[in-house]
């Protein structure tokens, strides 16, 4: 079964064009992504307490419709790729409301200890790894 | 000769991890591009004045360094497609102090009326469509 | 009965302090305001509709305990002081988690118009007008 | 002679009532302390380096005229109070065109170590001690 992620948007995440700011959709993924991996209950904060850090390498968004304050977000985020070492996730955004696809994302992250030196973590995290592969193989499963 | 946006980074735009968040750096973009826009004597308070807005369509961003407060990046915006509907940008983001490129980034872009209504500068504004034109131009000479 | 708004904290609303940016629990005191608005059936975007709008004159906030990406803060705001004119609106924020004051907090705001021209409610909007007051009266009750 | 921060408002800064966010003001406040005590030749990042971090006790702020998107702001930040232990600024924010004061706001803050626990910079540091002392000599001298 697929996460969905639902929040509203807030008045101060607006720009004068009367709609969200196109940069704060980034942080409306990063949100997604952080809800959906402390759904499958390894969030970011026990990645960090175990000495994980997954920064970003890289963003993708296509802008397709705009929502603005009171209105609602589902976000839908996917891994596509994970091998250890670098992992892709896609996400799907839809205006609760109309139904209409918001934004067509896709972030690249890798993983690195605090120092953020680069991590492995099929040799370092076993048990982590598992986690996030057995993900990706259920994603293809449903796809 | 090329225009460059040099700006500190503010502690604010820092995250736990003690860099920058990456999504500072889409906004770090939209200043150099208007800053570079009001150097060109069309600021975007300009454009909106006369009822052109410039949305963002799509956004691109690899990161390949960070920088975190106090650092000072330089960037510089090129605009390698424009044809009266649409606007495509490329910025390169070094940090001052080591010269590293910070990100190597992208974003496309339409132009509209208050109403977010895609609009044709060739028909309408031909006077910002020429301003538009030439520094492409320009900027295809350095190249 | 009170509303109380709870919501967790995102990982790019952290400093390289490790811990929320002050600057971030003033947006958090506007999501409660208006959460609280729209729980009253009357959201901002309501009031925007109708063509009222609540711009905020004063912030103070003491910041007493703080909290970091992935806990969860609780927020209740109450109106303290409403003539129809000016509001003010005091807020308990406490972690979720230790049950912690996070900040102690009061935002100050008027009644404009579109164009930010102060309006009385009591004078243009008496359905609005009575809804605040009742909201003040209820709340002096539990007090 | 007054330390002076001049700095353009941001696209990204405004909200949808066309006007800067009223949250992106307590930003600037920390952007004006942090390069005014760089100018000092003490920036945050080298208190960092030391071992001294100052957080953030109390931010008020009155909201007396807006800026916008292109508008430049001039901030003038004062130490009013100081003791080794804790810390008050005063800000004078006005808008560079107009001549307007757009704000008017202060800020308490203490002194502490990288794990947040106060410390006493008259017992620890006794050099930052002394330059921060002797700035708010300075202050009192030109009032």
């Amino acid at each position: 079964m697929e996460f969905k992620y639902e929040r509203k948007i807030n008045y101060y995440e607006t720009d004068k064009m009367g709609i969200v700011h196109h940069s704060n959709y980034i942080r409306f993924l990063e949100e997604a992504r952080c809800r959906w991996m402390e759904h499958q209950d390894f969030s970011m904060e026990k990645m960090e307490e175990i000495g994980i850090t997954i920064p970003t390498l890289e963003i993708n968004c296509k802008y397709k419709y705009h929502v603005t304050s009171g209105d609602t977000i589902i976000i839908t985020p996917k891994i596509i790729e994970f091998n250890g070492v670098r992992m892709t996730i896609l996400y799907k955004m839809i205006d609760k409301k109309t139904g209409k696809e918001v934004i067509e994302a896709g972030s690249k992250h890798c993983f690195t200890d605090k120092t953020l030196k680069p991590i492995n973590l099929k040799k370092n995290y076993e048990e982590v790894y598992i986690k996030f592969h057995d993900l990706v193989e259920n994603d293809i499963l449903y796809k």
